[in-house]
């Protein structure tokens, strides 16, 4: 069967080689590459390019869309009670980041989504998910066994939550399993972990004391 | 096309036909009921009675299987650095129950899986569901769903964790989206909520003085 060319939406061609080698990389992981799969997302999907501080999503906005980051880094928060930002996830490179309580109950959004970085995406609309979903049921495979990886992650960090103390916490997120940290404002880490930036100068101050 | 009249491993008759009848309802939450799906569903699992205080899973063990809970409670809890026992979740009737991580990871758990009443579940090994995967996406869609909710559910708790202040998460854990809390010893309830029995006991007894 003869190569067919296929072009994200948005994607010169030079970037769409790129994208669908990183795309290819990305779903190698989970399901057996086939080259329909990634043609299918790819012909399906919009490149969008955001700068540093554009939002991609508001509370009051519904979520309709999975984004699939190709560069940059993101945050998602929230406004509490008390009228203070509180971080709820970050994203970069090569993960999935959508607002599933939105989109899946198709209700109004809590959250922002903030690019911390400029940044580029893959965007995908449900409704073109789900036609996939039922035109490739490897396609749907790949979405359930991410669903189950963000599951895994999220018990993670509850267990994180209710075990670690403030230190150790910190000492977590600053170790490998987020590569991220030092592109991410030291406040943004601390409203991730749950404390007070306060908190976590004086963890950081403690640190640079003993390692001088 | 006749009716195919097919029963789980250890039911009885009449308990099949209930079992089918719960599943049937529940499916159908998710997605369109398809006699198929109900009846590999129950062809690929095991009934399995459990008393109170039976262990279902021990840290140590690899979780091979997804459970789905036809009657009774159960929690998982792990034991922390300080030999203390900490509550991660419950499961009551009409829940699926899988430690993800062993399961998923195919690594020993660190779970214990104990039931707090006497119950049925419904179990299916880990290479039967994939098999059926493969031969109904429709079931394959169904997990991805389930692991949707449940990557939702948690999101929430970590929204609730970082957000509510003690006393509000216990009056939001005795409202209705957690109508099992009176089946569970109070000290459970504390655990999971990341606070200590004593805690519970104060804004209980203060719940008490504000009601007489």
């Amino acid at each position: 069967m003869a190569a067919i060319f296929v072009r994200m939406k948005g994607a010169k061609e030079n970037e769409n080689q790129q994208i669908k080698a990183t795309l290819t990389r990305y779903v190698k992981r989970y399901i057996p590459i086939d080259e329909d799969v990634i043609n299918s997302l790819l012909e399906s999907s919009v490149l969008l390019r955001v700068q540093k501080k554009d939002f991609l999503l508001k509370p009051g906005q519904q979520c309709t869309q999975q984004y699939f980051v190709l560069s940059g880094c993101f945050r998602s928060y929230y406004i509490d009670e008390k009228g203070q930002e509180q971080v709820m996830n970050f994203a970069i490179e090569n993960w999935w980041m959508t607002d599933y309580i939105s989109y899946v109950n198709e209700v109004p959004s809590t959250l922002y989504f903030q690019a911390l970085e400029d940044a580029e995406l893959m965007a995908i609309e449900k409704e073109k998910l789900e036609t996939l979903f039922d035109q490739h049921p490897r396609i749907e495979r790949l979405f359930r066994l991410i669903a189950e990886k963000s599951y895994i992650a999220s018990q993670r960090r509850i267990e994180f939550m209710l075990s670690m103390s403030r230190q150790q916490s910190y000492e977590h997120f600053e170790s490998s399993t987020y590569p991220f940290s030092e592109r991410i404002p030291q406040y943004m880490i601390a409203s991730y972990l749950g404390f007070t930036p306060e908190f976590l100068s004086m963890i950081r101050s403690r640190k640079r004391k003993g390692k001088s």
